[in-house]
């Protein structure tokens, strides 16, 4: 292990994460908070001053990064931003867990809160809970394009062969430029959230809060009511739209509009990511219909709610832990399920479903035809077998992760519902569960609270690329 | 499709069933049922007439089974004999739906059960209720062996490889000998078991229809309270070693008694059985002993318990539905672990457990050591990449009717607890579930009882051998 560029790599990290402070301590600034003002400066000073000395203590005589160290740059990288930007909030009076829960919840853009009441918190400090979600966003584009596939990590080469398009057509064949394409695509669709959702009575704060929140699929708000408390289906609207576009493969974006026009629509995964969503949001709205509801308030809970779930965002526009349970089991089966890869969205991803129901059916097709090969498509593309061999691993480790998790939190003393829904919400970095959990994570226990912070940040980077640190010869030779 | 040689078979298959109803009948006589001597005359007269016409005017040329014909004969045969051994039940004045959810119950061995009060019904009725489980077994023992290896069907082909020992070891090259030297083992044990039941005070009645119940690993008991009825530790003892038996590879205990002394203890399956026993037990005595119990009462309990939901006999010693959740939680996994490849239980059996973990945990060493195969070893023996292959697409069919068969049951205003378990338990061939059918499943509307139904019989048919017969393609031609 060269840990010369590890440590190099993770101070040049660090340091960009300390720069970033800047951004709350202007808030705090212009909302006059003083406490705050400092809380950001210390925070600001002490992160960058770090990073800059992690940076250039280690200058390496070789950038070149082996496989082992490019996964413990990803691993302990996410781990260590969310430790530092847990800072101001262990500064502004919450625990130290509850800080790093928050933090991590942030930056593994999973939005499940620890704090019963929001609103108490000064809006320089909610501003930066919601931007860690944004940052967390611009790291998963990152590691999305550039590091797992390279690393072949639970199917991800698959994901850059057959749907990141600049890569693909080599119209834009260096690493760098794919991420400022994605970036951009991330940064222009924040902006536009900005501006409509100031458009629709918001204020400008409540607008870019939001939008972090909406396009890195986080979810936090500073409200105690998140969207309910605006109450207004024009504002539901444009939420909903800018989650859908957060749940698509970026690069599908850029694809459509540079490379070929019909790409997103005819994108297999796509049309699975649309038609998920129709037929839950359908199903939801008939049973709030017969549960009582209008048609309209039906339609509008279940349609908010589906796309929030479904694109591990997890805003709530309605108490749905109040729901009938038939509604509740769609929405934990979706906590699965989980957006586009190549998105901010969290979870196993349509393309994976897709691709394991694919899998499970093509049995029933060899016990008919024994002798005959049927490769698995996606499109016109075959699947290659160690990629396949991937997803089902990844499958697997993500089911124990499940099982692992909800048998720890109901040794606890935790009911079923809230030890399944609190591992499954948060493995695939959603936001909120039911029962204990509907509201937020504060009833948990302690311990509780750090598997379940354990959960986002393995969740977050597939599984693999955490669990491989716990095997010793991993870090041999 | 040689439609002949089908109806043959299935014709050979109904006479045995009608034969078979000549033991009820028998036990009518003994205890003075002039009721229920009517019921089993009409069916045995009946059914093996039926039967009878059935295999004479379907005389077939040739009788060589191509893969298609053994499908339709297991899958049919199975359903076949479970409506026609639901006209006693009829009869006796239950409805249609449950005299045919009470028979597949029995028929695959599942003891699930729909009678809110089953002590009001004739002892011959309860007799052959408990004797269909016991059939049933018979029916698996030749299914495991001889069918689905032979159709290659979820990696059961790897089954008869490694671990049918008499097969391997050329000993008894020929199918219809493995079938009648596990016949063998399987009678052998229930008479021990009848025979130490009876010595441990239990009628002789008694000790049959829950030997029956035992070494089928079904769990129907004439009994209101299950074994509770007895509150007798000896019997519970009996029943708990007669449980993990029925539990085990049979033709382990052939291998072990013939062959090679230490065959069982070596064996990894075997191994991980015991020790999943084992641990789970620990736990919830703990658990059990921590809520109020003492220490022996709760040791009692919890092997009981343990042993009855992993072996997917699913007796009851106590009323576990009102324990802790998180004993609830591990009873849960357990439904879906299930006893070894092999034996009478159902549900995913342990070795596709293991090969299914160490196939996920192979993807970290594959990502540290990107270029190295590595193959998935028990024992000493490599598994084939299509037996693997067999196995991961059972587990995501098998996962697929879990969340099929819950999302059905929660539509219909079932809480997601009764949800869920009801469909683990009856996939799994287990028996009892939680909340709504935690005592018995009269609580369930009919559309439900009809999900369920068909839940044991994809469920014991290792689920592709029933979702075949749904594709059109595999009946042309």
């Amino acid at each position: 292990m060269n840990y010369r560029v590890v440590f190099n790599i993770l101070g040049t990290v660090i340091k960009f994460l300390g720069i970033s402070l800047l951004i709350p301590l202007v808030v705090a600034v212009y909302y006059n908070e003083p406490e705050s003002i400092l809380i950001f400066a210390i925070t600001f000073i002490l992160v960058s001053v770090m990073g800059a000395i992690l940076e250039y203590t280690n200058r390496p005589e070789f950038d070149e990064l082996t496989h082992r160290e490019s996964v413990v740059i990803v691993a302990m990288g996410w781990f260590l931003v969310a430790l530092l930007g847990a800072i101001p909030f262990l500064l502004a009076g919450i625990s130290p867990i509850d800080s790093l829960f928050e933090s991590m919840s942030g930056f593994t853009t999973t939005g499940s809160s620890i704090l019963p009441e929001i609103e108490i918190y000064s809006r320089s400090i909610l501003f930066w809970r919601s931007m860690t979600q944004w940052l967390g966003g611009m790291g998963i584009i990152v590691l999305v394009i550039a590091i797992l596939p390279r690393l072949a990590v639970a199917g991800r080469q698959m994901f850059r062969a057959e749907t990141t398009g600049p890569m693909k057509d080599k119209l834009r064949p260096r690493l760098k430029d794919t991420a400022q394409i994605l970036w951009g695509v991330y940064l222009t669709f924040s902006l536009l959230e900005i501006i409509i959702l100031k458009f629709a009575g918001m204020t400008l704060y409540d607008a870019i809060v939001h939008t972090f929140s909406t396009m890195a699929t986080g979810g936090f708000s500073p409200k105690n009511e998140s969207i309910a408390a605006f109450g207004d289906p024009f504002i539901e609207a444009v939420i909903i739209i800018f989650m859908l576009i957060a749940g698509v493969n970026f690069s599908m974006f850029y694809r459509t509009l540079r490379v070929e026009r019909k790409s997103l629509i005819r994108d297999e995964e796509f049309q699975a990511y649309i038609f998920i969503i129709a037929i839950s949001t359908l199903i939801i709205t008939l049973y709030l219909w017969n549960w009582g509801e209008t048609l309209q308030t039906a339609f509008r809970y279940a349609s908010f709610q589906v796309v929030s779930i479904m694109t591990t965002a997890g805003f709530a526009s309605a108490n749905f832990d109040l729901w009938p349970d038939s509604t509740k089991m769609i929405l934990l089966l979706l906590m699965f399920v989980g957006g586009s890869a190549g998105s901010t969205a969290g979870a196993m991803k349509v393309i994976r479903v897709i691709l394991l129901i694919k899998y499970g059916l093509r049995e029933i097709y060899r016990l008919i035809h024994p002798k005959m090969v049927r490769p698995i498509r996606i499109g016109d593309t075959s699947i290659p077998d160690d990629v396949m061999q991937a997803i089902l691993s990844f499958f697997v480790l993500y089911l124990l992760a499940f099982v692992g998790s909800t048998l720890i939190l109901s040794a606890m003393g935790l009911d079923l519902i809230t030890s399944m829904s609190a591992s499954a919400t948060t493995l695939g970095n959603v936001g909120p569960g039911f029962n204990l959990v509907g509201p937020n994570f504060a009833a948990i226990p302690e311990i509780g609270k750090i598997i379940l912070l354990i959960n986002m940040w393995i969740g977050r980077l597939e599984v693999l690329t955490v669990l491989v640190l716990f095997v010793p010869s991993f870090w041999k030779r």
